[in-house]
């Protein structure tokens, strides 16, 4: 109802627990919500916009944005650089839209140094981890090796459960889209997020005092 | 799913605003949350029923209640003791049941100084004073005197706002209830209240490890 700020919300979880099919439908359900993009050194590949799925930059461009504290967050993976620029994200969320980060531990905690009271963060648990390995190894691209290395990663990701405001565990994707729903919605209320609660506040207050005299 | 610790719900708002309603509805529909009972030293009416209504005391047995550290939050209101009792609280929060408070901001503050962590506080604010005053007019039992008091506590009222986690515009009882209802939903799955969960977490690092062996 009020203008509002906008909500970082921060899904994380071991690969294969379902963080991105929880992403995806809650990005199809919700309109006020999208994915963030992210700035990357690695090529663009045939069938991705620029833009859309990333902002394709040089390892120099990426630089100087680092350099010039342009990035909330960035990584390096397999020689590749992965980063989340500051000014689009500063953008949204003063225009009262959210935005979806579908990201691991690490950025999340990087994410938290500097954007704390933005930042909804939900971590996303399997069931058990046989189910975790029977929805890697149903992944068609994923061989052994790989499967192997996601299990291993997630030794380190379990530790990490601590660092979020919810944990949900993923049995049934409905009902797990059902929860993060509830999330959000509680976050759009909460009154830090309601940035023109003051105003309406001082507008009642100068109504009760004209009926008050 | 896990062993949950329960939730204090915490409704304020100026008089007349709705959160008696709110209230009501919220207890209706959802089994698992309960008003609190307070201790009162007030004498019971013909319609009340002790244990259910309130707990009715002696003032003796209050001021012995009091000292001894058995009453979370307490007032004195037109010569009567109010209170709300702390062993009955613990009991409820520690078996995952959630408990509703439908108080004033100043029962609001006293129960924030020691169970901080185990609250939820929602203020509940009229969309305009002269509905907030048309409200206080249809309820028949109110003279003008009392309406026009009710009105100048609500200049105090309306300063305490900041103190809530979350603030509703009450323009509609059901939008308001389904509001209410998204708070306690994510509150419910919020990581410190799923007292289980380190359990659960220990158990998929049992299992990951023999997987890994």
């Amino acid at each position: 109802m009020f203008q509002r700020r906008g909500i970082m919300l921060i899904l994380s979880s071991p690969s294969g627990a379902g963080k991105t099919s929880i992403s995806r439908a809650i990005l199809r359900q919700d309109e006020n919500i999208q994915l963030s993009v992210s700035v990357t050194t690695r090529p663009k590949r045939a069938n991705e916009v620029d833009g859309v799925d990333y902002h394709f930059k040089t390892v120099d461009e990426f630089t100087q944005m680092r350099e010039a504290g342009k990035l909330l967050e960035w990584a390096e993976v397999h020689g590749n650089f992965y980063a989340t620029p500051k000014a689009h994200i500063d953008e949204l969320l003063a225009a009262g839209k959210d935005v979806l980060f579908d990201i691991d531990y690490q950025g999340a905690l990087q994410l938290y140094d500097t954007c704390r009271p933005d930042i909804v963060g939900i971590f996303v648990l399997p069931p058990t981890i046989k189910e975790l390995k029977h929805r890697l190894e149903r992944r068609a691209d994923d061989n052994k090796d790989v499967i192997n290395r996601r299990l291993k990663t997630a030794r380190q990701e379990l530790l990490e459960w601590d660092k979020y405001d919810y944990v949900i565990v993923n049995n049934d994707l409905d009902n797990s889209c059902a929860l993060v729903t509830e999330i959000i919605g509680a976050a759009r209320i909460s009154r830090s997020r309601q940035t023109d609660l003051p105003k309406f506040i001082n507008s009642l207050q100068d109504e009760l005092e004209s009926i008050l005299q």
